[in-house]
């Protein structure tokens, strides 16, 4: 399970099929979204403004927390079968939570459903992460896997971003493939560059001595999806 | 003037033409780089590691803290003057750090010499802008404005990103132009969305509501750089 916070990131659940285990909400909040609850038979416990800045791990809590389930899909044991086809996602490393959290909810917007995380990740049901989504995780599936041997496994090719690779603006890019992100500062390492089947690289135009792990990812997949 | 801290920015600092009003360091810090501050002339102050905890508002300080001055371009009163072609970049309310920073460190990426910010924009010298820039505030240079007024003032064609703007991926993108970016949740406001000669989109290929605005930045200025 885990917490989410936020009454647009709730609503963004709320609008999706997950099923939230239960929701703490002020009473106005309630009476607002009354149909909605019953309609999904969602359950409900009425809490004070008080109540919830206890629990709450917000600076200014906002009327409403839920408790949701990590969806079964997170933990399956083979999640090569997930990836036959279209665009994927996979991640080495990725240590900041605003960098996950903004990754996932990047991936939602291209329309990418599974991410592939190392287990050395973190955990994007941290609630930082958690908030950087901006509900994004309703809809992502992000597993955590041993990465070496998942890209030796999937039928995609696998395209590495790295420093050294090929100019992603000149590539003629495939409409299945996996993308593979490395890690903050260390970029990918060495064993999982040789699994990769291309390199590219988003090239530089000024001076800059790399790109930020999300920007980098955003690019990558908005460069994929325009094909 | 405005703290710089960390050894990997300050070494962005020092290999560019950046003249920094003062360094305090440890003895090590000071020998290892003892040559490149004689070169270029530049003060220092030897500090104790303690010194530097009480100075530093990093949690782990790391050897150096520098006081940069902020270049006198940032404070010139004419910033129209400087966007007569090419790529430039304006922003209105960006709010959070992280993201300012994000985007001044992208802008450095891709060869984007000013930004222009209205004056609700958070402070680039902020510490947290500083630290998400990566160094590239010692090349991008950030001004303040009234961007109503300094819309009307250039005289490129102005690309305000919109969700309900053209899809980005299918316009054929001018050599000369600025983009501009809006607030983190409520976009452009309308009176600067009148000012732009085209509205753009990134298009949307999942369910996400939005994009972060870093990443939103990023995607485009990608696509005006691919052409």
């Amino acid at each position: 399970m885990y917490v989410i916070e936020g009454e647009k990131i709730i609503h963004e659940y709320l609008r999706s099929d997950y099923l939230l285990a239960n929701i703490y909400a002020t009473t106005e909040w309630l009476a607002e979204n009354s149909a909605l609850l019953k309609k999904k038979k969602l359950p409900f416990t009425e809490i004070t403004e008080r109540e919830l800045q206890q629990i709450s791990s917000l600076a200014t809590p906002n009327r409403v927390l839920a408790i949701a389930r990590i969806p079964e899909g997170a933990l399956q044991a083979t999640p090569e079968s997930l990836v036959t086809s279209g665009i994927h996602l996979a991640l080495e490393t990725i240590q900041d939570p605003g960098n996950l959290g903004t990754i996932i909810r990047t991936a939602d917007w291209f329309g990418i459903r599974h991410i592939f995380c190392s287990e050395d990740c973190v955990d994007a049901y941290n609630p930082k992460v958690v908030q950087a989504t901006m509900g994004s995780l309703a809809r992502v599936h992000v597993h955590y896997t041993v990465l070496n041997v998942f890209l030796q496994k999937i039928p995609l090719p696998v395209y590495a971003a790295v420093l050294e690779g090929e100019n992603l603006f000149t590539q003629t890019l495939p409409k299945d493939a996996l993308v593979l992100i490395g890690n903050e500062s260390k970029g990918i390492s060495p064993q999982l560059a040789r699994a990769a089947h291309r390199k590219i690289n988003i090239p530089r135009f000024g001076e800059a001595e790399s790109l930020n792990a999300s920007i980098a990812a955003a690019v990558i997949l908005a460069l994929f999806r325009r094909g």
